[in-house]
């Protein structure tokens, strides 16, 4: 056992030590200022610290998160740079086309959304006159609706593990009223956003390596991390770029079989429905069929449906995966799923807020026990978030004062979102070498980079891979910043990019410009 | 390997099965309404499932957590029977002692710290004239201030991984003022809440079973708990009741060589000043001597602070462990601290709002970088929560037009816990075979119940561990909810009950009339 240990140690601390070659680089990984290098290099001999990359969890040193990893601190150096040294670069800012974060890039937040927030955080100002000129009536009533579900009204206070229990009712009406079919609001779980929720998940169902979780590749590496961070093993299925992403449920079979034979367990499937980072939208059938394999084979069905709201195009609707497979005749007895929500995304976008749920449906009584217990040890998810869970589950309807003013903003974030993704495809399609399938829903566009011969020979010399060295030209020539596709996984051989379609749309044509002028150079220099 | 580990598997099964022999008290504890349990119980064949207890991962099994465990689950049944059967119960209310929650009991928020954060919420009301006569002018100013340190002002944005920037800056000010040394913002890590800065710190240090982590015992049960989840081995050092739950090096020596001959390499020392559930206040001399023990061992310090506001005895100050480290004269280099923060207790109490931080320091840039690594999977905590905990660290000064309602609250809240502190702790020493160390700090009685071996012997026959006995027979004589001792650790033999002083002033006559009452009849009914 010692000796498996060990071994497994040495192949995490070769492998991280391998995808850190450069010191400065892995340095400016985490390394926000000059400061904290002072402060973190202070310490005379880090040999002699009890704390060492050999001594840590080897899990740790695996995991990676892309979207937040060396190509970020590269642009946050730069905005730094900018700021101290205005006029050296060449472009006045650094546009994150890295994450989805809608807000980080000036969309507004929903009005009624605020004014209810902002309202339970000061529950004294509810009943003054003054409070009637700056809130709209359906917000106050809203208040105190939610102050009067909240025992005691008391805002600051912990609440139930899996939270409070007339936001989880306004939460299940929701998705009743979005599915047609009944929800339980003690299946809902609401959550710091989606991610702690995925984490709990996997630490549920992984016991060790030979756990597996069939993952989509491309996939958000959330789910790469977290399996990583649980010690679980990632079962890839690949996604078919050819046909704008899609699943093919021979596949699935293929790489489960494969899995197999090799000794490992699969316990879940992940589908991320809009898809993160490839932006298709699954067909309804293609549901039923994934429903019906997980049953078949008794994989647990880990939906991310954070992007329900976020689907562009007329031909698409987003199903959720418990209606298709109550549709299918499958109940509570036939199917265990798991939905992830979060307020991070649809078109409110509040990431800032960390609010979200998950609807945990199909498991027995003493499995669901080990899961409330899991929530339990951290108390309650942030109430504010709470709060937003439901709102967004519950949004003004027609007739309320707010109603107007809220289907405005909504309907002008969304038609703007699809205008945006159309904008930036065409222009990506336009390139030489790129091709890019339509983002039919989600936040992304993962175009398809057919790098020359000769720029892949400058990043082996570069010590990077193609696509990281390819995202890192393009942010040092224009301040744009993407992902590249080796974070969320590719098949082997083909080089991506992750963009996001948040910029503002005042900003889409300077980024057009910029993303083709550096792309023409960059074919200039390294064609074959 | 996998023998090991099936092993393991069945221990772990075995235990939890041990601990759950009352099937329908142990589904009690997850199902809090009619309605799960129907939807819970309508999985036909639950052996059918992909998912059983056979299956999942044996750590979270393991883990247990008292403070929202078996009793907290009969009071819930119990005030939904309050509300469907008025009457029928021998009291009129259910009284939440278990747990560290100040608002569920009727404190309130403090008003500055609320302004703010509606503020912040609402941004578009902070110009408008109404809000002067909603608002002071200091949290107006604050919440511009705020504002301006939030790039693009966009509290619904994901923020840096470790939090904004500007509130590290006035978290950092805030210990330097605490403390009169340096701190540095980028030693701040924001989280939500105290408890996910543990798990990190877990997830980091822990790879297996053989890797140890100091705690004292009786200790909160988050660390047990974390401790499990993350597979280490908890290496217990028992707090000294007889001298007020003093920590003798002597005694962190014993424990530290017996885990080493077990073969198990202890990473940290997690120690809790002032104490939970302990309620005691280290002196400055002990905290040296702990400092001296872990540098001289090389363990790093996991120093859980958030009481660090919670001081109610003349005689004693709360001393950081960073600022007791530098006055010996050890940095960065010398020794390996996290210290815990939390907006959730103080005299603040925003348990809902999961605001906290962890002040990092003395790891080298490496395992800097690793830390960073994991808090960027999360993307970052709730920004509330942040602007709460740089609130909390910078509070309205003298002349600011808030400082002297501020104060007031502030004061107001302090000085009654301490009456209420000091009120619980005679009358439960006025008790027969009770006796009850002073609530120092923190927000916790922790008595010692001397059972007469009747009680012991009834317990034994209700399957249940005697603490756990007279805490239910408590709750459900009178509706006073408090934690049994065995779900913090206790000398073996000896039986105690966490309490906490909690309650609103004008119940405590009452909680201490009915307590009195029910122990007496207790001890009558089961006196030797």
């Amino acid at each position: 056992m010692r000796k498996f240990a060990a071994g497994r140690l040495k192949n995490a601390l070769t492998r991280y030590l391998n995808n850190h070659t450069n010191l400065s680089s892995s340095q400016s990984r985490f390394l926000s200022s000059k400061t904290v290098l002072d402060s973190a290099t202070s310490m005379a001999d880090p040999s002699s610290s009890p704390v060492t990359l050999q001594t840590i969890n080897p899990k740790v040193l695996k995991c990676e998160y892309a979207v937040r990893g060396e190509i970020v601190n590269i642009a946050q150096r730069l905005q730094q740079e900018l700021l101290d040294k205005p006029g050296t670069l060449p472009f006045d800012e650094i546009l994150y086309c890295n994450i989805g974060n809608p807000q980080s890039l000036g969309q507004h937040p929903i009005t009624f959304f605020r004014e209810v927030l902002a309202l339970c955080d000061y529950p004294s100002i509810l009943d003054k006159s003054e409070t009637q000129g700056l809130f709209s009536a359906d917000s106050i009533e809203r208040a105190w609706k939610i102050l009067d579900q909240i025992p005691g009204r008391a805002t600051g206070a912990y609440s139930h593990s899996q939270g409070i229990k007339g936001l989880r009712d306004a939460i299940a009406a929701g998705i009743e009223a979005r599915d047609g079919c009944p929800a339980d609001p003690n299946d809902i779980f609401l959550t710091d956003g989606a991610s702690p929720a995925v984490h709990m998940m996997m630490q549920l169902l992984i016991s060790s390596e030979k756990d597996g979780i069939l993952c989509p590749i491309p996939q958000y590496p959330l789910y790469s991390a977290s399996i990583a961070l649980h010690g679980g093993t990632l079962v890839p299925y690949y996604l078919d770029e050819a046909s704008g992403w899609g699943l093919e449920t021979s596949e699935l079979k293929k790489q489960l079989e494969d899995a197999k034979s090799k000794g490992i367990s699969v316990r879940a499937l992940v589908v991320i429905n809009p898809g993160n980072p490839t932006g298709q939208v699954l067909a309804e059938g293609n549901q039923r069929d994934i429903v019906e394999f997980c049953k078949k084979e008794g994989l647990v069905l880990l939906a991310d449906e954070v992007y329900q709201e976020n689907v562009y195009v007329p031909d698409k609707k987003f199903h959720s995966f418990k209606k298709v497979s109550r549709s299918m005749g499958y109940g509570e007895a036939d199917i265990s799923l798991v939905s992830f929500q979060s307020v991070s995304k649809g078109y409110y976008g509040e990431c800032g807020k960390r609010g979200g749920y998950m609807e945990v449906t199909g498991f027995s009584a003493d499995i669901r026990e080990q899961i409330y217990k899991m929530a339990s040890v951290n108390l309650c998810s942030n109430i504010s978030g709470q709060i937003l869970a439901s709102l967004v589950m519950s949004p003004p309807k027609v007739g309320d004062e707010s109603y107007d003013s809220y289907r405005g903003e909504r309907d002008g974030i969304l038609s703007s979102l699809a205008r945006r993704a159309k904008t930036l495809e065409d222009a990506l399609n336009s390139l030489e070498g790129i091709t890019c399938n339509k983002a039919e829903g989600a936040m992304y566009l993962f175009p398809q980079i057919n790098l020359p011969q000769k720029a892949i020979e400058a990043a082996k010399a570069a010590k990077t891979v193609p696509d990281t060295f390819y995202c890192r030209q393009l942010l040092n020539a224009t301040g744009i910043v993407v992902v590249p596709g080796s974070g969320f996984g590719q098949v082997p051989g083909t080089w991506h990019f992750r963009c996001t379609i948040l910029p503002q749309e005042d900003k889409i044509p300077a980024i057009v410009t910029r993303l083709t002028d550096f792309h023409k150079k960059f074919m200039d220099e390294y064609r074959d």
